[in-house]
């Protein structure tokens, strides 16, 4: 490619999708924790919007996704809440290079209702990215597996560029 | 963050789904009327390529989504049109100090055929948006919630960039 | 618009879904055979991340979509390799004056394990684009479509910039 492609942006995507766990489970979402709603299930807090912000900026930069880098192998990520993998996700990025632009995620489900807290969720991923993040919500008017009350989805997009060398 | 950040353009994201309507609704799409062609239910003309594009705008602004904007609490945008909210979009996105670069959305489903206007619908929505707009057609195999045809999707991404300061 | 919207970068999405084959079909996937895996349904190789890379960018580009490409009016693409679209692909995207910053997919399904072989097919994707290419993976935790085992899925996103006048 020509050298000019270097200096470039780049975009990248990412999509997650937890069930909804059993009544009690604590729900984590966008960084927050929404009091008396059902969470999801698994074996990390479910941060649906978290973790496709992560998945977002891994792919923006080319370097792969969560499984790369907080996968089975890393049981030091075990359980971790989504901002904290949301904040190493962009310290690897940055690491290999990158300078990142914005990260943007909607999440998709019938619940939580969203727009009360949409400001408090964005500061809250916007420090753990070190970059501007705008979280919106839709519903998928009943339909699917987010409408039939199954789970819960997240698809995001971001754009880092490459760090001039010597940058420091 | 860096002062180079704020200079970087943005990326953002936008997911609509609207379930099919009764017979003899109108289908509005892509910012155009297609005669004979069972239309979507809701409040609004149901137009989710033209709602994923606003969405997309406000992701990339980091300006929140359709329900800040456009929600119920302003009574002036119940059933207004696609076109007329992403106009309305475009024009909040530049105001908050932010330049269009380009809107890009795809729409899936099963109906309607939308090779033959595809860029009329374009035209539509670059002439509303003030940018150029891609638009853009899939199945999903005959799977999924609009596979089984039970309604219709749009996917849509966004980018922006801060004007300088100083722009008139 | 300004002139100055030309010069920015142009952002593109892409959604593709293939429903499984039958047993004994090969499956193709993001450019690689899986041996032992069964494939995808369809008149093409099914290689999903690949068409929904080359959706990517021909909707950042402003170019449309697969179908305006490379529909059943095209008979030269029936059965053609999904490497050999984005090739093409990304062939149309610069003679229409583009230049390609990257393209970013991701794989939503139950199988194959892709972690194995991501670098592998990334550089398979980016030699077939000529631009760098990153390809991810998610599950949809057993939920929707994919989850279901019934298809596969995958979204991409595209960066191009319009080439200055008079590069050659």
């Amino acid at each position: 490619m020509s050298p000019s492609a270097t200096a470039l942006p780049r975009t990248g995507i990412g999509v997650d999708v937890h069930a909804w766990g059993e009544p009690g489970t604590p729900l984590w979402l966008g960084g927050l924790l929404w009091a008396g709603e059902t969470g999801l299930a698994g074996h990390s807090d479910g941060d649906v919007a978290a973790h496709a912000c992560c998945d977002a900026l891994f792919s923006a930069a080319g370097l792969g996704d969560l499984g790369t880098h907080f996968g089975t192998d890393r049981p030091e990520y075990r359980g971790a809440a989504g901002v904290v993998l949301l904040a190493d996700a962009a310290r690897i990025v940055r690491a290999a290079g990158f300078e990142i632009g914005n990260v943007a995620v909607q999440v998709i489900g019938n619940r939580p209702r969203f727009a009360g807290r949409r400001a408090e969720s964005a500061s809250v991923l916007a420090a753990a990215a070190g970059a501007p993040v705008n979280i919106s919500a839709t519903t998928s008017d009943g339909l699917g597996l987010t409408g039939r009350g199954e789970g819960l989805a997240a698809i995001a997009t971001a754009l880092v560029v490459r760090t001039p060398v010597g940058t420091p």
